[in-house]
């Protein structure tokens, strides 16, 4: 039988166009001679829908739906992600389901059983459970249906799984041909090699390939990457799909196939999944310019680069708005980045307004000593100015803070964190650098002098972030432990050998801006643990 | 037997002041001469804990604080709510459950069966379900222990409650003494009445007394409102605790009691729940001052109002900040007011930033007409002094904007948005109205002026808010029927009588402005659907 994996990339919502997509991909998988076409997830409502699960009449309008992809199943089978109303009246109202159609006619629903209800899921929400996987009989061939999670269970690959049912054993023994999986699994790094070995490990349990069909693109903050699977009943690849961008991968489960390996440079996809979810942001918003302050520092000058390489550089405008603080290095290095990425760039200094507001509130300050304040001003002014040009010309502000700074709080609310996107708000400042370095590969984009000068928001005389901050790579580390992995200051302590003071002092800071980062833009998720998405703190509490 | 229901405010992760209260509450109770003192809901970690329960060292610290509860209970027994760790290896590793002691010694953990997984409830991301709920055994009484929701399936009385199993049905005949319903019920209009109707159900149905003790108190955007209740085995209230306070109720369930009625006044408690939850997000962190802009305005002239009842007239700072828009009336109006409600006050012109920007940006929107932009620029420069003033002088910046105008993007970001907590958020305009009219029920303190004048930003000469939006009614009762009911625009459309490309633009707008909802300030909840929380869409999507 061949099967076409159709890894498209859907919006949410758009019913309508994500249906278009799948009739497209229906018509191609019949001009190859497929006999079934697997879809992700939800594909028909785009993942992760939300609360639009929650309207009756956007449930209403997917079955509209349904009937235009049942005819156009003429000699061919097709799987597809999509909500579906639960027939019962107790429990949750609604299935998370793969309709399985063939030759026009609805051969059944299969129902996830696994609702991830973590970090960036919240399945159990809107979903009830699958009590069973069922073999389905598609076109001759005993076919075992999951969907996403449901396959997670099996080899304990991570540690959130704490169900009770799993669906691999319910398919153990059923003489299947093959499993097909629906996946609309988030991108971060080494998640293809995570998800692949998943699929190895059902695949040799229940001795028959297995093939994962992923959701490609980006939705506010999370970034699908694709990498569409094929694996042999021995566990090992025999073909993937390309990774951030749409793609049919054909499979020939009657061809024998020699095994493969992932070629994956984790940087470049690093890359390549904010490139993408930026793209997707502005795209599927029908948006295309973008501006951002350009500092001469190092964020500003990576985030340039992600939205010149998603956007085209003629659609980013870099501003520069030195004031009084602002040091010719810097200016120059803002210069020589604008002419490297060949972006439009204006040049405004914030000295009027920052001195019309200095004295302004002179009299109500009087007595007072110069502090965050006059510093937070700047950084407010150039957020004004951004946000000038968004609403006059069009351009949607570009936030450029990084993971490190909004956990440390060392970024200004209204100021520099001002943005409709936080690119880089889940990349540490050591990654940072490593992409800085991936970026300068083959030609030199971001000068050394950035990469190399010690950071510096440059609010006052000679700051330097290391005034009020440890080493970047500190409190990268313990930015990890503790917002990722969860471990306590004890540990963190103990693991990496830094002063217990420190890291409590580190993991204090990271509660006390909870109230900066919950007014912060949506930012692009990229780690296992965002502050944007997935991580729920209250702002008023006494633990830390 | 004699009870005490310890109606307590707990701060969320403080986990020893917690634990103090409890030992005080214990205290009093024997001192009253009570066998049982009765806790809310998860009040040793306060509720919500969120993701505190995914940090193992959190969970660990509760453990030492059982023994010191353990150790308190000689000659009494007590029931409290705690996170405690699932014994099994499947399954989540929580259980939100009630601890029983009785003369130190551990009776036992009746867990949750009923998990909220839905509007602000999260409980499914944490905790396993209890299978089944037992009577117990307590001083020679035979108790019945639920834990909130587990009450809400019996009487069917909120339609979210799609739960398969019934802990009522567990209960019945099983020759209970009584109930207790250890609850964090957050408010809502009318929610008490709603508790009572469910408390007396479920009464009703275990021909037992119930007795209900609620958390009170603020915790981020969510209000507590207390109102614990004692309800007959004919389901009617015999007794019920203070609302929005620290309050313990005394029930003597040997002693003949006549029925009682709430005696709530539904606007009285709106305003009371909205300075419980201010004077709680500062207190609980330990601020003392706020300062808002004051326009002249209705809006800022409630919030002026709620701020001065929850912290004191003398820790309000209003700032006018005119520019040449502002009219003589709003001035006027905004001095009486200020002078009504004795708070400190201080004016400053926005004139002089206002025009440096505009000389500033001039060159770079040359031809290009006036527009939003200028409007904007207008409420940002507030919003910055706003800042300056918190910044140098330790207020935090109110944000006085209402569920309307949030609902309708007419509100700036990062200027009138601008503040650490959205003090009206989710009160619609026509209840900002029904405030006012409450405020002055003895004195004139928001002068009729401001109620009776059209509501206008004032950002460009004569504006008013109906230039470009129908009336507030409309919009009101349009955003009820979508937002917190779910009802699409063609029934919204033939329920009011409103035309239907009316509706359907209000409700595109509201999906048009979450971008900027998503970066606005955590907001008091007081509706059954806010936007601050408990309500999850995305800003890319193609729904609407």
């Amino acid at each position: 039988m061949r099967v076409l994996l159709a890894q498209i990339n859907p919006i949410v919502g758009d019913v309508a166009g994500n249906t278009e997509k799948i009739l497209q991909s229906i018509s191609y998988g019949r001009s190859k001679d497929a006999e079934l076409v697997i879809f992700p997830e939800l594909v028909l409502s785009g993942y992760p829908p939300d609360d639009f699960l929650l309207l009756p009449h956007f449930i209403q309008e997917l079955d509209r739906y349904f009937e235009k992809v049942v005819e156009a199943t003429k000699n061919i089978a097709v799987i597809l992600g999509t909500p579906r109303k639960n027939p019962k009246t107790e429990g949750k109202p609604l299935f998370n389901s793969a309709m399985i159609v063939s030759d026009q006619t609805l051969v059944g629903f299969q129902d996830k059983s696994l609702l991830p209800t973590y970090d960036v899921f919240d399945e159990r929400r809107y979903f009830e459970p699958a009590p069973v996987n069922f073999a389905w009989e598609i076109r001759g061939k005993r076919v075992g249906v999951t969907i996403c999670e449901d396959i997670w269970k099996h080899t304990q690959t991570i540690e959130q799984v704490d169900y009770i049912h799993d669906p691999i054993v319910d398919l153990q023994n059923q003489g299947l041909d093959f499993v097909v999986n629906l996946a609309a699994s988030p991108f971060r790094m080494q998640k293809c090699q995570q998800r692949l070995e998943v699929c190895s490990g059902a695949a040799s349990a229940l001795k028959c390939p297995i093939l994962l069909c992923n959701q490609v693109g980006g939705n506010d903050s999370l970034i699908f990457d694709g990498y569409s699977l094929y694996v042999s009943p021995e566990g090992e690849l025999l073909q993937y799909a390309k990774g951030f961008e749409e793609d049919f991968l054909l499979v020939d489960l009657d061809k024998s196939a020699e095994p493969c390996s992932l070629k994956i440079n984790d940087t470049e996809d690093f890359f390549k999944a904010l490139v993408l979810g930026l793209r997707d942001y502005f795209r599927k918003q029908g948006l295309t310019k973008a501006c951002l302050g350009i500092s001469g520092g190092i964020d500003s000058a990576v985030v340039a680069c992600i939205a010149a390489e998603a956007l085209g550089k003629e659609n980013v405008l870099g501003l520069m708005m030195p004031s009084r603080f602002s040091s010719e290095e810097g200016k120059n290095d803002a210069i020589q980045l604008i002419r490297n990425l060949g972006i439009k760039s204006k040049e405004i200094s914030i000295e009027k307004p920052f001195q019309s507001y200095l004295d302004l509130l002179a009299p109500y300050f009087e007595g007072k000593a110069q502090d965050v304040t006059e510093e937070n001003l700047q950084a407010r002014i150039r957020g004004m100015l951004l946000m000038a040009f968004s609403n006059k010309l069009g351009y949607i502000v570009l936030s450029t803070g990084n993971k490190s700074e909004l956990a440390m709080g060392y970024a200004t609310l209204y100021g520099d964190m001002v943005g409709g996107l936080g690119v880089i708000s889940d990349v540490t400042k050591m990654q940072v650098y490593d992409l800085a370095r991936w970026i300068n590969r083959s030609e030199e984009i971001i000068s050394k002098n950035i990469i190399h000068k010690p950071p510096s928001a440059e609010l006052r005389e000679g700051q330097r972030d290391s005034d009020s901050l440890p080493d970047y790579a500190i409190v990268d580390d313990v930015l990890r432990a503790y917002v990722e992995e969860h471990r306590s200051p004890e540990e963190i302590s103990k693991r990496y050998g830094y002063p217990l003071e420190v890291v409590i002092d580190l993991v204090k800071r990271i509660h006390r801006n909870e109230y900066k980062r919950r007014q912060s833009a949506p930012g692009l998720r990229v780690s296992a643990r965002a502050f944007s998405v997935g991580r729920r703190f209250p702002i008023v509490q006494k633990w830390i």
